[in-house]
């Protein structure tokens, strides 16, 4: 439905002096949804997820951040959703049972499926260690019509436990952490992932630098 | 931390043939977070949240879809969350008991949240009854230094009742629906709103219109 436009909006409520309040004469109101193809002309790309599965310690998230600060500085809008803007704040109310962790992958489906639906290039950077839930995600961007990428970082369980960045690995050995995956919980390596990161031989820089290309050949990126 | 630019990474990928791939050597490689600066040099805008409340059929939606449209075609990213969107998606788990009204309204404040650091102007238009909650949402906000606009969509229940596009005063009013708010349970006016809406005298263009204009005086737009 198209609504008046500004002017005759303005007229309406500053009448006999409407000229000094229009800011901007041709702009038609709509009351309609914004439609992707509106969305992808603002910011030059396709809303997508970029699903980054993996061992505690793989280099999920720092590619993440790489691959995010390289699309701000070619103009493009990206957004990581991790454990530190999710765990404390939508998942707050979340802890590790098997039920909590289903809904907690569930949970940031959704999200990044919203966060894909407005435009964004979306990342999130969580374990994800079964294949199941990524399944569902994926199905739920399907239906939505939204690219879902799926990005396996395949690093080994002995480099990831030697790096043990949040010393994890450690208290899981000692038996302080239960259900850790890949010591007493499995880790479903995707099947069939998009994209397979193998960070033994990739650097977290090259490793976003081939997804850059990727998203470019895809045609999820597009360049003015 | 600064990584090596983009020459170097795919230097160490494409040995003897890297300048066939080089795509940008001016880039350089950050690991860490985006700012919010450079967010909002990138859409000229900074990332708020736009918390619209009011009474089924007061027109929350109506006026958010007009300002998301409006502001997309100004080159900004809007994005609105609804029923829609949210209550088949993320909170599809929810009824209507207090405690899952209470989870609603959270988890909508918390994504809200998302979006706003992501640098977008986000809408959310629920009726969001109790003060208490919307009070929760805006203080997550301020935690995180993003700006909360409350909207109060203050159209009197008898217009509200008499549109009932979606069939459900009627429904209230013949006991098919508990808990109603406005019939049976309470609405809990904002008391100080950051911006109010008189529908009975204000078209859904005009309340736009006023709040684009509320937007460019608050410096959440910003001009080329």
């Amino acid at each position: 439905m198209i609504l008046p436009n500004l002017r005759e909006a303005f007229a309406m409520t500053t009448s006999g002096n409407q000229h000094n309040e229009v800011r901007a004469t041709n702009i038609t109101w709509h009351e309609g949804h914004v439609t992707p193809e509106e969305r992808n002309a603002l910011l030059r790309q396709k809303g997508a997820t970029l699903w980054f599965t993996g061992l505690s310690g793989s280099g999920k998230s720092t590619i993440a951040f790489t691959l995010e600060h390289a699309l701000v500085q070619r103009g493009h809008l990206a957004y990581v959703l991790d454990g530190d803007n999710i765990r404390h704040g939508l998942n707050k109310n979340l802890g590790f049972s098997a039920a909590d962790r289903e809904e907690n992958i569930r949970r940031i489906g959704e999200v990044a499926k919203l966060f894909a639906d407005g435009g964004v290039i979306t990342m999130t950077s969580f374990i994800s260690p079964y294949r199941k839930d990524r399944d569902t995600v994926r199905a739920l961007h399907a239906a939505g019509n939204l690219p879902f990428i799926e990005v396996h970082v395949n690093t080994p369980i002995e480099t990831c436990e030697q790096r043990d960045p949040k010393g994890l690995y450690k208290k899981a050995r000692a038996g302080q952490l239960k259900n850790f995956t890949g010591i007493d919980d499995p880790y479903e390596a995707p099947a069939t992932p998009e994209f397979t990161i193998d960070a033994t031989t990739t650097s977290p820089q090259e490793a976003a630098a081939q997804l850059l290309e990727y998203l470019e050949k895809q045609g999820i990126l597009q360049h003015a």
